[in-house]
């Protein structure tokens, strides 16, 4: 009897301590890598036929391979606002109707009181770097040092602004030529250093290798740390381009000489994270900002069996191929649960252990039961898809109602209103083809009391874009 | 130099005796899982977002999954006859304009004169069995007994024939709701055991479970000598029918719960083969007879993102997500390069090592060492899609060349002529989107001389289908 007593008493005092020493393990690093209009049927685990992948195959073999994770807005600017304040855009003033995204003349950018993952992290002691595509202004009030990022380097908006006269149309080009290349010159885009220009025009041919490298760095000169890295691809944006060792290798052409080389890339983090270590105590995150821009033929990419794509509210334009990846961490499955990238941030701060900001509201959820393995139901169950300054449409559920559609930009770009809304079964129907308005008014009146009450929530703030 | 000498002889004695171990070791084994109607999305390795395929994915990790893999025609009677013959079925007479598939009332079927993989691995001491869909013919000449399977079990013909009147309308009823079940009276199929009906109309609820199990008790009854197992599902070909374990189990509706027991099914033949040690020693392919039918809706597949589906020379028709399977001898890869259901005939003759029939012309190529690992580039070049008697389109390389387009009954089906044709890299352009017949005429000269060259080796045989 005294013996027994004596090992439980053993056993519990091992198990405090045990509980001390998770209480002290340091907390998960994060690396979020967002490519830019990749579309959903883009990589090899996707289902494209001739784009190969084998790293982010590999990842979504050895991670969570998500089939309906969403974005918070179709084209550049909201949905990066999206991604890194864990609200939709229309929130925080960073969609418009006028101008969807920023530009080189824009005054405005992200607002000084949204609170950004990068600083969240870094009140909690994180070592954070945003590498790549900004994208939320360009002035210094608005660069990723300004918004909780230790240092940043990359081009701060679309690698096709500050476009040059002089130079052949791209899109005339793109249609004559899979494998055409852009003269540097004719996108004299800058490359930012924290807040200074280091370059301009940038050198686009080597741009995905920088950035890979630059994130690479990051990560061997914070090893002893917590760190957030927010590696933000400008490809395969248009003007395509790729590194010597990539370039004409694809069958897919030019477009996947860029997915390749992001690949390849997303191959070198991740086996740095093996050699230094740290695979087991990172998540990685891999997925894009918006759908493939299907007006530049095969220099855009693919939705696979999504319907439409960037600028769109079908879910070519908002739902994107991603992989949740961590040894330590996430258990590997095919994801077929809803999440978003708004969904990041409460995730980010459940697993290292902090609560989320309560004096706003969040439209993200805590998606951390599901990486972990724990709960087999995703706490989302809902996705608004706002377009510029108005809400197009919800999915609740499997279902979704499209209130307004209009096609890619160049491609069927009629506005459409529809009352009684479309109504789509995406579990059943993903390519959304088969209208059920018809038969199921249940289901329509239930998306549009949830649509009112979301309705409610929403207070429109400055516009940044017109700025 | 005694001593090396005498160690040089003994390696090449052990050498010399190796070699005839290896001559003397079994044949390997041959298993064809050909489903019906199934669309290159239809899997979770090919991209569909809410499907679960678990065993056909992890066989897809294990083996090759072919990306550009095609078949011998766009319907279910022609296409088979390639598979087995591997030949285009315009040279065998099992291709028509008139009726493209045989009917329960037709008197034609599969000439005795052709050659089926199943007489040549016979003739070879293969234990052969052809168990699901036939549609080669129903009359006792043409079923598989008479074409060198040692038995046959299964429905004759397709599970939508023999149907009864007083019965809703399938298309009706599949537009309506994505889980409809039509009643088994309905479409009076029989079962055939060899050439006997044994039960009629078929319980089509549990059909593809009892197909799986008769090939798995024909592996159990000849585990000890080579076979040859021909596994063609009637389903997802429509009616569809799920058995009580997955019925209502998939995130797709029905169309799921069938795809989800047939890859259970391919789960547990595979793990058959693993517990009785055969696994080594088989190769098993799976893909299927042509693309989604697109004109039943949710109760169809999906060709994810290639163009249309059954019934069609486009992309969607003709090209079938596969996968080689076969420790022993498959090297484990994404197979980019092109085949073709033709190709097995030559293929399992190369790897049973024995030669094919030199007294005909077979349209099929040797696959094996792109399946061993032994080179990267496919012996096919080029895919000829037949439509009933007119040849539509001609694939050379990545280019593919349409003459005449017509779209999926009940979609778009208009047949046009083009002149110059259509044309498509299908490599940059696999969606068959971006025609570029204006800016590559030296890639048309070519595919149009590849094409009559090929017209001149088509000698049209009496027509089976309209007798």
């Amino acid at each position: 009897m005294r013996r027994t007593l004596s090992i439980s008493r053993s056993f519990i005092l091992l198990a405090v301590v045990s509980c001390q020493i998770v209480e002290a393990a340091r907390k998960p690093n994060f690396v979020v890598i967002f490519c830019d209009d990749l579309g959903y049927g883009d990589l090899g685990c996707f289902g494209h036929p001739t784009i190969q992948t084998p790293y982010l195959d590999r990842m979504a073999a050895e991670g969570q391979k998500w089939t309906n994770f969403y974005v918070g807005a179709s084209v550049c600017t909201p949905s990066r606002a999206a991604l890194l304040t864990g609200r939709y855009p229309i929130r925080n003033g960073m969609m418009s109707a006028k101008r969807r995204v920023l530009f080189p003349d824009s005054q405005g950018g992200i607002p000084a009181s949204e609170v950004t993952i990068a600083e969240l992290l870094k009140s909690q002691g994180y070592a954070t770097a945003a590498v790549g595509k900004w994208h939320l202004g360009h002035l210094p009030q608005f660069l990723p040092t300004a918004h909780g990022f230790d240092t940043y380097w990359g081009i701060p908006y679309s690698n096709d602004m500050d476009s040059q006269k002089g130079f052949p149309g791209y899109r005339q080009m793109a249609k004559k030529d899979s494998n055409y290349v852009a003269p540097i010159e004719q996108f004299n885009v800058p490359i930012v250093h924290d807040t200074e220009v280091i370059e301009r025009p940038a050198d686009q041919h080597t741009i995905t290798r920088r950035y890979m490298q630059k994130a690479i760095e990051f990560i061997h000169q914070h090893q002893d740390e917590p760190f957030f890295i927010y590696l933000a691809h400008s490809l395969p944006h248009i003007p395509l381009y790729a590194g010597d060792e990539f370039l004409g290798n694809s069958r897919r052409g030019l477009f996947g000489d860029v997915i390749e080389e992001i690949d390849a890339g997303v191959g070198s983090i991740l086996a740095t994270l093996k050699d230094l270590g740290l695979a087991e105590n990172t998540i990685v995150v891999f997925t894009s900002d918006n759908g493939p821009w299907l007006t530049f033929d095969t220099h855009g990419g693919s939705a696979g069996l999504l319907r439409d794509g960037k600028g769109t509210t079908f879910e070519g334009g908002m739902r994107e191929p991603t992989i949740f990846w961590g040894p330590g961490h996430v258990k590997p499955t095919v994801q077929r649960e809803m999440g978003a990238t708004m969904d990041l941030l409460p995730t980010f701060c459940s697993l290292a252990g902090f609560d989320p900001p309560n004096d706003r509201l969040l439209d993200g959820y805590d998606l951390s039961s599901l990486l972990l393995g724990n709960t087999t139901q995703s706490p989302r169950d809902r996705m608004f898809y706002w377009r510029e300054e108005e809400l197009y449409a919800v999915r609740v559920g499997p279902w979704k109602a499209h209130f307004i559609t209009q096609g890619c930009y160049g491609r069927e770009p009629k506005r459409e209103v529809h009352d009684p809304p479309q109504l789509y079964h995406l579990e059943h129907d993903p390519a959304e083809e088969y209208n059920l308005a018809e038969l199921h008014s249940e289901e329509i009146a239930k998306i549009k009391s949830i649509a009112a009450e979301h309705m409610k929530s929403i207070q429109k703030m400055e516009n940044q874009l017109t700025k």
